[in-house]
């Protein structure tokens, strides 16, 4: 696991090629524009896995496009299973309860973080970018740390180029980071936040709830911040 | 990582539910067979990941029924990202090379254990049963016992039921056996090879090539156990 520090951003000067996982909210926007900033070569990956907010795969392709990364689709019917208020017939929370919530999609971040994988050995990529995020968040089992760290073991063993004995490393710059950090970060790096659609149950114009986790915590990391909200909503 | 022993099969005499990665090739129904005998309530799953030989798809269907199982196929497209003689514009070679062969499909064992785990996250399941082999096999990585057991370490981060506490188990029956010694087992578990596609250039009514990788270790497997060998040649 990495979170890409300044001393990183020196030393990678080349262009090395790296998958980013980009779902078209503010957390992945700015993992983008943290993966471009140190240098590598980024090739965006949105997965159309079913979600409500269909309208954040528009968002993340403008976004890769303001970043100048090659973008690509995948689609994977994750309501084949269901289980999740994203993917299935079960109402989006107004507020937060207590444990894991049901926005929660099984799975969703260990399948993401391998079908990178996928693309990264076809690029010969040895580095996968997730906007994970364990401070500000929705308490996600797959967010965490451990989670990650045991992703990259596992990963190294599954590959060919880990046969080879080149390694994966799983970035995730903003896992330690506050989300008002996050957005002042990525405002400093030429995120427009105004692509971004961070709302669980979006419209198809990307205009956001204002009432789900995380509407309220996107509302709260921009006031954190002390910077604009450029967040379209569906009453305004 | 579990290699389900008779005095498994003594204990699981209760019916908890085991997810059956089944691609409707010879060693995943044999597990199949096995998860089945162990006394799990098996919920098979094939993944429709663009692959060459798609008649496989409907032998899943035949082994899944064939032993009572829940069916389900989920669509994935790989050829998104292509690499590998099963998803792109590359011929499957007639006869073993050095190293990982061009029908190794990037990340495939990690991206279909990861929609197991999410459907038996779904299914408040604990077990997944994956068919592969490290002894008579094409030499991927991922089919290693050092892969499964990474894996097994990561799942059990990544989910809800990890976090409350409950294991993940991937057991993998077959992956010390002799490919002989999975078909004595298998047709002694009633497995109707016939039902099979194992050829990665099967034609629409699995009918096989007779001359990929695939094809001559299955063949080998029928001779060295001495049982006839009812797969289907497109020649014959």
């Amino acid at each position: 696991m990495s979170r890409v520090s300044k001393s990183d951003q020196m030393k990678n000067t080349n262009s090395k090629a790296a998958v980013v996982l980009l779902s078209g909210g503010l957390d992945s926007a700015t993992c983008l524009a943290m993966a471009t900033e140190v240098g590598f070569r980024c090739h965006a990956l949105s997965v159309n896995y079913g979600q409500r907010h269909r309208s954040e795969l528009a968002a993340a392709k403008r976004v890769a496009q303001s970043f100048a990364a090659e973008f690509k689709t995948i689609n994977l019917d994750l309501r084949t299973f269901g289980g999740s208020a994203l993917t299935d017939d079960i109402d989006v929370p107004e507020a937060a309860g207590e444990g894991i919530p049901v926005t929660y999609v099984p799975a969703r971040n260990t399948i993401m973080l391998s079908l990178a994988m996928a693309w990264a050995e076809v690029l010969g990529a040895g580095d996968i970018f997730i906007g994970v995020n364990a401070v500000d968040y929705s308490g996600y089992p797959d967010c965490r740390p451990e989670f990650i760290t045991a992703y990259e073991q596992m990963a190294n063993l599954a590959t060919r180029a880990g046969v080879a004995g080149q390694r994966l490393t799983i970035h995730t710059p903003l896992i330690n980071l506050r989300k008002s950090d996050i957005i002042r970060q990525g405002k400093e790096l030429g995120v427009d936040y105004a692509m971004t659609v961070s709302c669980y149950q979006a419209d198809d114009e990307g205009r956001a709830c204002g009432v789900c986790d995380s509407c309220r915590i996107r509302a709260a990391g921009f006031e954190a911040a002390g910077t604009g909200d450029p967040t379209r909503y569906k009453s305004a």
